[in-house]
Parts: C-alpha cells; structure tokens; sequence
C-alpha cells in the first residue's frame, strides 16, 4: 500500500539497532524482504467466537474511575528508613509505563516525616521577611491568582544513587530510577506573589517551609523564584495529591526534588541562604578533595531505557522497539542515541512529540535482536549541547562518596537466554 | 522590581476584560495604578503558628496513592437510560479541572450496554476482510509492535447537545461539555498493523467492533486507519482505564469518541461502509429537509469558560482570571477570543503551550469584574479559518431535530450578586 526504502532494513549501528523511521513506514518493506515484524498469528477469515463478556450486560458507570484489576500488579516500589513510617521514598514502576505523562497514583514521592493530614480551610501561606508587605494567603485567596500550566518533569535528586554501588543492583528500571515522574503541573507564578509582597533590595534568597512534621525547608536563589517558578496546586488537572503538597507546594523547573518544598506555608525572603538541616546534613555531596557541594540545584542531562530494562525477558530473536526516557533540567532534550554494543556504536533514537522544556521526552528505535548477548545503553544530549556521562566518567569526577544528582548512562545486559539485567559497563 | 506597561491596564475590549499579556507581567503596574489584584491578607512578619498536623508523624508511603479525602466531591456526572445500569454517559466535571489533562479516573465515559469484564489474556483482536493474510493478535502480540504517544482529546458526538433544547439547562460546564477529556495516548499504528495483513485494492472503509455487550460497530475510512489512527493500549503511561476500552481501542485523532471503538475486536476491512445500528439508528443527524448526514466524524471547533461557569459564584468585584478550553478535530486552535459583553467586543486570550494538534489547549484571560451584569462567551478559531459558530447560526443552519455535534459559543451570564448561570446569548 505504502512505499518504503529497502535500505532502511540496514542496520545503522552495531548489534542490530534499526533506522529510527523504519517503524513510520509500515511493514510492507519488511515483508517484501521477508522479514516479519511480527509477531500475530495468521488466521482463517471467519469473525472470532464471541466471549463470554459480550453475552452480558456490562457493568455501569461510575463517579470517579478505577483501573483494571487485570493492572493491579503496576505499583510503587516503597522504601522506608528502618523504624519510621513516613520517612522514604516510593518509586515509579516506569517499566510498565509509556508516554511521559505519570499518573498521579503512581507520581513518585519522598517524604521526611510522613504525610500531612492538612485540612485545606485552615492552611495558609505567608509570605514574608525582606518584602514591604508581608502577606497571608488561604486556598481560596491564592485561587483568585492567575494561573500557568506546564507539563514538567519532578526528579529527586537522590534518583539513581542506588548504581553508586560497588555492585549494580538487580532491579527494574524504576526500582534504580523510579524517582522520576512527569505531570502536568498548574499554579501561580511565584514572581507575582512576591511582586505583591514587594521585593526589598536586599533580596538574594527566599527560604520555603514545608507544613509538614519535618518542617522540610531550603533555601532557592531569589532569581529562580522570579524565573519560570510557580505555587503548584493542580497535577496532571486535579489537585495535588497529598502525597504531592496538598494543598499547595513549590515546583522549581528543572530543579531537584527536595528544593520544590511540598505543603508549602512559608516563604521568607532573605539575603542569604538560611543553612538548613535539609541543605547541610543532607542533599550535599562530598567531593574527593573534603569540601562540599552545596546548593546544586539543576538536574544533569539524563536517559534511562525502560523497555527492554532490568527484570523484563525477550520473547525470542527478532524485531524489537527500545523505548526509554530522558530529561534534562537545563531544558529541551536535543537527542537521544542508542547502543546495542555497550557503547561502541551508538544510533540515533525517535523523539516523541512534544519534546519540552525540563519535561520527559520518550525515545524509540527499532532493533532487530539476533539471540546473541547485547547491552543496550542510551545516551542524551540536551540543548545547551551536555552529553550524559558514562558511569566510569561521573565516578572519576564526583568520587566515591557522592549520593545525589548520579545521572550516568544505566546498561542493561540481554542474555543469550533473553533475560536482561543491570550491569556497568 | 520589574518593570511593565501602565496601559496594559486599559481595557481591550468591554465590560472589562484587559490584555493577555497582564499577569505576565507581575503585579507591580497594578499597586503602581492604586489596584491590587489580589486578595491576599496583609500580616505582620512573624512565622505563622504551627498548625495540629506538623506537631505529629504524618502517614506513611503507599503502594498506589489516592486522591485527598477534602477533593472527594470532584466526580463525573453520571446518567444511565432509565431501565438500564450500562447505558449511558458519565461527563468530566471541567470546572474543577485545569490545565489540558484529564485524570484517568474523570476521563468521560459513553457505554452502550455497560463495560465489559474482560480477561486480557483471552482477549483477541482479529484484522480480516480485504487483505491478503487475516492475522489474530493477541496482547502479547501485539506489544511487541512500535508504539507512538500523543496527547490528544477525546469527544463523545452528542456532547453539549443540552444546549440544543428551548431552555437553557441550568448545569455546570461539565454537565453540559463534560463528554470531552484529554490523555496522553499510547497505541501502535492502525497502519502498520494492516500494512502486515496487506490491503486489499478494493479496500475503502474499515469496521471495527468492540467486545462488549453491545458488540458497538462503527465503519471508518480506510484513509483516516492509515493516516493517524493507532490501536490505544495506554492513556496517560498506565494501560487503559476499563471504561476507555481496556485493553485496547480505536483511537482516531479528532474525530467523534463513538467510532474510536472500545474493547476493539476486530477489524474488517470492506468495500463499504456495514451500516451498522451504530451508525444508522444512532450517531446521524436528521437535515431540514429530511435527508440525514451520515459518517460525520471530525470534532467541530470549539471552545468552553470552565471559570467563571454554571453554578460557581464571584467572590466580589475585582481582578479574575478567565479560563477555558479549546479544541477542533481538523488540527491546532489558531485563536480563543473571548467576549464579556455577550460578543459585542472581543479580546484575544492567552493560550498556554503546548499547543498540540487535536489536543485541548487552555485559554486565559484577566478579567475587571466591576460588579454588574455581565454575558461571559468564548469563540475559538482553528488553523483551518473555521470559526465556532454562535447558538443561532448553528440551529439556523443544523435545524431543531440534530442532536450531534453541537459546538456553538457558551454563554454563562453573571448577575450582579455574583452567581453564574447558562443563558442563551
């Protein structure tokens, strides 16, 4: 029916990776060089046999949705420090996901003392500290503010740390890297809150407050506050979750987790930054000469292959698609490249649209599997042109004893036997 | 602290509507003009009190999240056929709702005869009819075909179709538009998949079934399964909700939900359209003069105000936003203009990006509500030059008896104490 170029059957990297526009052509190429994509059954041309769930009435409707119980098995992996409850971290299960968009239920979260139970009526916002007019918000007088929406990616920057490990850990793609979500995200531009309070000259940081048991707090750059950032009360159109800072929390594009203060009810605006437990004790990084990284705020340039990735099997050689993520907190993802090699040749992946600013993009190519081991491997590069390090690269440079913000190239070993696990290569 | 336009406080069009451009700005313009946007409480400069619920552990991690017990009140509207649980329609409430995407659990739903339980390893998806290989697929088989990802929304025909009766109903946006929602969309390519059966020459429509009760048939160009349509496996990265088809269904981009056939079965591929029930009884529109219009797929352009809308109330005179959606099935919304005189003046609203082809897209706009009357109206024009129409013009042209795509310009009129209503302008 369609025409395609035979050539595009060629592969354009090692170990069998595909022409990133095979798959946009349909699969009469394919067949003419008789090689089936595919994997359904020929059959004989009758209608099937009707199942038994079409002889009966269906169930009806319902106010508010549930997934399919066939689904119930896509859950967060979750993570407590031993003896707490509410103090760790839950995991997106991103090798059952597709697309960019997570859902709320399954929005990664990390929390430092458990989740407020806030009544919305009664929690407030202040704004106050080095501002002419110090201002008290409630839900319904923030409400009343304009609103922007984006669609932006959340990552904390403990994400990954777990492939710091002398060993690589044997676990899904979001078991390593599963503090990564990607939500549309709506609220009121933090630079017209503040512009309302008015700015004192003496301005450099504000300090944001969480209303929770922790009092989870750190202090951001005054010009980020001013830039693209925002008071976020809808996720992905509803209201945030609680597990997200309902009713109300910071969202920083691009920035770490942790610094996007959930159940926000504070911001101090400050000349200097308020050294906080969560800036000091934790979310710095020690660096091999003894001094510290502080105030690391952007996300590096990231990808991670979810599919195939770490506990999923082939089904048998032939015609596959990769299919993975990347992001970058400095803003678009420019490309993506792929490996079947363990990195030694590297082809060029197919960005899905939208590709945004400081949001998930997911890659695809075709790959031909011939049976024989492979380690696949993906590689972003985002618009200010920074490559993601190779894990051996970011160990040299961070040392051993870094925690946060490990954005190295994750590889997947496939077996001979179609098995796949983490391994660094 | 930054600088703005005095005269982006001049009104560009009546009744008060001012420049899009205003809440970009920051406020500092409007306390420079003696006008406070804003509501927020001014307050002395200590720390607020500690509210009840930093003062203990919150609660602890979980495996899939739910939403607040305080947002529980934000469900579908739900409407059965009397006599029937099945069919019948729940809608999105769009007034509690912002941004572009619908959560998985409001998305709307239209089921002729109820949701089917079906068991996805038994489920089967035949392609038969006109090709040269009929093939059965099964979910397996079919996940290891190319997937693509779009954000794009979904329209039942008959949405907003209570606007058509003599009265205005008196509901809310979602009660009247809710038959409307957004996802990200996950699927492989309707051709890629028919490609592999291999067209055949006589080939110009395809008719897909669905495996509920109802055995909901629809017949659809061949041209529009080659072109965008893909066989949804994913909305919003989880796997179909139950009620959208789970495990799999026709999506076709901008065009009405009915022929985007849930629980898809089976494809086959004929010369003509089957005529079927669906698209005979159901889903046509009888003319003026008596003739009626058949296969009528693509989605008119159109546009709804979500805030203010039906049933919401002002909180007193002063600055607001307007917020609403557009979207047209031929491709991108181009403009929404939106009128506070019952569309004797318009102004040009604010749309957030992305702005995507076939997706909603958010419309604000900033507001001076002086206290009186007021007809609020939103008019979206897509790439096309297609213009939504207003009430009359459509009723002029469709006639009384059409009870499809109705997508003429809302009116909500705001009385001078505040309260919000559906009136025909």
């Amino acid at each position: 029916m369609r025409q395609s170029d035979p050539q595009i059957l060629e592969p354009v990297a090692g170990n069998g990776l595909l022409h990133r526009r095979l798959f946009l052509t349909g699969s009469a190429a394919l067949a003419g060089a008789g090689l089936t994509l595919l994997s359904a059954r020929p059959v004989g041309a009758a209608p099937p046999e009707v199942p038994a769930w079409m002889k009966i009435p269906g169930a009806g409707m319902s106010p508010y949705g549930v997934r399919s119980k066939h689904e119930e098995h896509v859950v967060r992996t979750v993570g407590s420090t031993p003896g707490t409850i509410g103090t760790g971290a839950s995991r997106t299960p991103l090798e059952h996901l597709e697309g960019i968009i997570t859902p709320g239920a399954l929005h990664f979260e990390r929390h430092h003392n458990g989740i407020p139970d806030i009544d919305p009526a009664e929690h407030r916002l202040l704004i106050h500290g080095l501002v002419d007019r110090p201002l008290m918000f409630d839900l319904e007088a923030l409400s009343r503010y304009p609103l922007v929406s984006r669609i932006q990616f959340l990552e904390c920057s403990g994400n990954s740390g777990a492939n710091n490990a002398p060993e690589p850990p044997q676990q899904s793609a979001g078991g390593i890297h599963g503090l990564v979500s990607c939500s549309e995200w709506t609220g009121v531009p933090l630079g017209v809150l503040l512009d309302e309070a008015g700015v004192g000259r003496d301005a450099r940081w504000i300090v944001a407050e969480g209303a929770d048991a922790a009092a989870m707090s750190r202090s951001v750059p005054i010009s980020k506050a001013l830039d693209d950032s925002i008071v976020a009360m809808y996720q992905n159109g509803e209201h945030l979750r609680p597990g997200n800072g309902y009713p109300m929390r910071l969202f920083l594009p691009g920035w770490e987790g942790n610094a996007c203060v959930k159940w926000l009810r504070r911001i101090q605006v400050t000349a200097e930054p308020a050294m906080t437990k969560d800036e000091t004790s934790k979310y710095s990084d020690l660096r091999p000469d003894g001094t510290a990284l502080l105030f690391t705020f952007p996300m590096g340039v990231k990808s991670v292959i979810t599919s195939p990735s770490g506990g999923l099997a082939m089904q048998g050689p032939g015609l596959y698609q990769i299919s993975g993520i990347a992001w970058s907190g400095v803003g678009r993802i420019r490309r993506v490249e792929v490996s079947a090699d363990g990195g030694e040749s590297w082809a060029k992946a197919a960005l899905s649209e939208p590709v945004l600013s400081k949001a998930l993009v997911r890659f695809r190519l075709p790959w031909r599997w011939n049976g024989g081991p492979a380690v696949l491997q993906s590689r972003a590069i985002d618009e200010s042109g920074a490559v993601q390090p190779t894990r051996a690269a970011l160990l040299a440079e961070r040392g051993a004893a870094f925690r946060y913000h490990y954005h190295a190239i994750q590889s997947w070993e496939v077996s001979a036997e179609g098995s796949v696990r983490n391994v660094y290569a």
